[in-house]
């Protein structure tokens, strides 16, 4: 048996076995599935009730991803690397905001500015998947309930989130959720490297080691006023300056072990 | 056939026949149900969706009253009485902050606060139920989206409010969303008597016929950025002045021709 008590988080991750969960479209049905080698194996249910493989498998480009999971809440955490503060000075407390679960979307959709949105800015991110539910969790029992880390893209409309009295607009809007491609698990998330690309141009880079408040900090401070739920997911903060999405351009957002979130940037006109 | 081009909404829900819809649960199962002269009526499926009684009928008093819907995600208006804004300026724009759903509790559910919760204040508010999936609804079209009305009490941890980046831990902790008992439709929800009790006393009173942003302005400006889905709720936002809660309150909140929401208040020791 393995003695986990005289390792940390990081040896325990590193001796397990990385693997990747996604969510699809296949001939009208949605469904999870694990991804190996190029192929997607289909799985039977929930993907937090430890699924059992259909016998079912499609090479991945015969699939539609999806986001790789269907929060029922999207915490975010801002100021969270000291490269992306400005001479701010860090907050003692994790400083907490909300996105929406309609503002998800997965690889490949596309990221809408509404027509009368001001400077939309990308924000290359970690995001974390609960897998429990999580309710006063402490720091050192905290990952146990993180099941997985995906890409993000905390996208951000600048102007609403200065003057508007709190971040529902610019935060909450439709596609400003971009998470995927695929939930990685058995990695050691406390030191990935991130990369944001604008249209191929590396334009964010760092590494997860470098958030001030870490996962466990944040499950921890999160579960203490909110209890999470499978599913839910925690934008963790982008690092150094962030620019504005224009219509035409493609945004990546890369974390190592875990694979590649692309969004491209249309301008809605209904609205 | 009703001619509804030349008469205003609040005409409509007059000559409409008020109903009342509550979520309970009943010897273990959960169902949605219609109150009519203290009997509950049990309706087969989900409450947006036409559903039809099941033909089995239980006395209110055999009934546990559940919150009246389950939303995806609790949208609420700041400072849309101008007897709250204590000389602030009114904002031309609706200011919408998030609650989360894990913050919905439903009539006689006790307010948690938690252990190191500042001074947690009671809201009085009107709080819309939608009804159909809502995208950039016109200001003319947004009563077909609203399915009716409940009370709630938008409770608020006012040192966190004013000292957190965001409002997360004040406004969106566990227990922080009573709603309820019932949600009532074919009333005119823009102009009802609003009231509520602090251990009986009143402490805030209101007619809906005051608010800012009435309802249609509200679901206009937030389905033009968020698409609302069938259950999700609005908070209108408060009137007045409020005060603190404390262990051993109970507050109370009425809605003209929609009931009473009470619930009591205590602290969680454990967190």
């Amino acid at each position: 048996m393995l003695n986990t008590s005289r390792v940390g988080s990081s040896e325990i991750a590193q001796m397990l076995i990385p693997k990747h969960y996604i969510r699809f479209e296949h001939e009208d049905v949605i469904a999870y599935g694990e991804l190996k080698g190029g192929q997607v194996a289909k799985l039977d249910g929930g993907l937090f009730d430890n699924p059992e493989p259909t016998g079912d498998t499609f090479p991945l480009e015969a699939v539609k991803l999806l986001a790789p999971c269907e929060p029922s809440k999207v915490i975010a955490v801002g100021l969270n690397y000291l490269s992306h503060l400005g001479g701010r000075e860090p907050l003692e407390i994790p400083p907490i905001f909300l996105k929406l679960p309609t503002s998800i979307i997965g690889t490949g959709a596309p990221i809408v500015l509404p027509a009368d949105a001001p400077a939309t800015h990308y924000e290359t991110e970690m995001v974390l998947v609960i897998g429990k539910k999580a309710k006063n969790v402490a720091v050192e029992d905290a990952h146990d309930y993180i099941f997985g880390v995906t890409c993000g893209n905390d996208v951000s409309a600048r102007a609403w989130q200065k003057g508007d009295l709190q971040w529902f607009r610019a935060k909450g809007t439709d596609t400003f959720g971009p998470v995927g491609p695929a939930i990685a698990t058995g990695i050691d998330y406390n030191d990935l490297q991130l990369e944001g690309r604008l249209n191929g141009d590396v334009v964010q880079r760092q590494r997860t080691s470098d958030l001030m408040h870490n996962c466990a900090s944040i499950v921890n401070f999160v579960s203490r006023y909110a209890t999470l739920i499978p599913g839910d997911v925690i934008f963790t903060g982008t690092p150094g300056s962030t620019k504005a999405l224009n219509p035409g351009d493609t945004f990546e957002v890369e974390l190592e072990g875990v694979g590649v979130l692309s969004n491209s940037v249309v301008r809605d006109e209904i609205s």
